[in-house]
């Protein structure tokens, strides 16, 4: 059997170090973007540049995506010149953006009827994670299918888990992105309730580590919001598309979220205050404004 | 100079064993209780019972309180029979309940004008951290102070810290209890969310584990809610009363915490519900009831 063919698409801030990960591992890889450049400076380390998503299909065995949002992937895939277009029986789709669980399902159910296996593969560890190959992967899809991307998924990231069926992998990620926008809300304000009762936060933050408060949230996020550090890291935008994620597929499953409900508003607040490409931890600043007074 | 003799007021579920760990170290201890069964199995472990609040800080040094909630603090204090009629300069009284940082400041305060030095020293771990000794300790107060009752301290704790001044400590303990309130809400609505989407609560809570969302609560209460295991544990009603003191002295303080209010509501709802006795990580089957499914 020939070497298996490898294809990208989607070539950002995300896809572009992930794919040279890729090339530099010796693989052949395929790749398409909508700017032309991307593409160049991936041909330029050894990749084949494809006219469009459709001409990648053809030529690769398995096809990464890495692209914005739901709707991105939707066109990717199923547009005229998509990848569905270029597909045969056998080949494998494996989505690593960030999208709806919900519309994942019916992606992967549409593939499945032209005879191709889909994974879901959402990351986390933002564009550090993406450079330094350490990304945390949460997929979805069949265990023989995840055991053959798993030795590429290696090539790209570190904790790699098989949560389920399709739609799987990007439960996790919404159920992390939730967890973590939470969390930064709970360090908010309990150390804006230290600051204003005229405690040090940073002895709080030190005395709270030790026990059931602790977590990695409290202790990067919380160092952040006291030393001001809100350059990012993760931006407050991209927690707010994730938000949006949360809540339209709680909307379409019947489920209330409360707390991602407020958050996102408080996330809302801050974007519109001029925050929208500040890190994640900058949602204290929503707070601040409500009591009026700062961490530090 | 004679030897330090201690006092110890309170001895109900938490009070009991750590005024044990101060007469089994070998130090004379006068208690007082309310429940005369509680006093006498402490003299019979032997301590010296006395008839009210006042003969114990007649005759003690430095005087321990564990009571329920503020309002117990200061009749244990300024009640005619209480600490402060028995007080004389150059005495320690030491409070270890979980009470308001803005009333314990109070207390400090007309202590300090009989010359009387305090400390807020509340603690976290429960009864089982009572019992091994390894009690989380929260400090607010005078460093010298702290350093002269700090042997006692690490007799009944482990995680020992001096946050600031009188009422810091108090105030660490209520943003503990607004964060770890916030992330169990925070990891039901995690989990809830990954069960209403199809894929398994106690994968999804693995895969998690290994990134930004890990915190000591999506280990341990992640694992209570999908084991359903809601036996105590921490009560309920106790982090309705805590989260009580933060939403007391946040409208004090001029202050918001909009989770903090609507975790003490779900609280509340799973209280309605005749869940005030269950484990605080319980807070899931109010988020359980708004979406008609449960976690597993």
């Amino acid at each position: 059997m020939a070497m298996t063919t490898l294809g990208f698409i989607g070539l950002g801030i995300m896809g572009k170090p992930m794919a040279s990960h890729l090339v530099h591992a010796g693989h052949t890889l395929h790749v398409y973007s909508r700017t032309p450049a991307d593409v160049e400076q991936l041909t330029s380390q050894g990749a084949l540049g494809c006219a469009d998503s459709r001409a990648v299909a053809e030529r690769a065995d398995i096809v990464f995506i890495m692209v914005p949002d739901t709707p991105d992937v939707e066109q990717v895939l199923f547009d005229t010149n998509g990848v569905a277009a270029g597909l045969g029986k056998g080949k494998v789709v494996v989505d690593m953006s960030s999208i709806s669980p919900v519309e994942t399902k019916q992606f992967a159910d549409r593939l499945a009827d032209q005879g191709v296996d889909m994974l879901d593969a959402p990351v986390s560890g933002g564009q550090v994670g993406a450079e330094a190959a350490t990304l945390t992967i949460m997929v979805g899809g069949k265990q023989t299918v995840f055991d053959k991307v798993r030795p590429y998924f290696a090539l790209m990231g570190k904790n790699i888990t098989l949560v389920g069926d399709n739609g799987a992998g990007q439960t996790a990620k919404v159920a992390n992105q939730i967890i973590v926008a939470l969390t930064i809300e709970a360090v908010g304000e309990a150390l804006l309730f230290a600051a204003k009762a005229g405690a040090d936060p940073a002895r709080v933050r030190e005395a709270l580590l030790g026990g059931f408060a602790q977590s990695r949230i409290l202790e990067v996020h919380g160092e952040r919001m006291i030393q001001r550090a809100f350059e990012p890291g993760f931006r407050v935008r991209l927690h707010q598309k994730d938000l949006n994620l949360a809540l339209t597929a709680a909307r379409q499953l019947g489920l209330s979220l409360p707390h991602t409900a407020t958050a996102q508003e408080l996330f809302n607040a801050v974007a519109a205050n001029g925050g929208g490409d500040l890190d994640h931890s900058a949602l204290v600043m929503a707070l601040e404004r409500l009591a009026g007074h700062t961490v530090t």
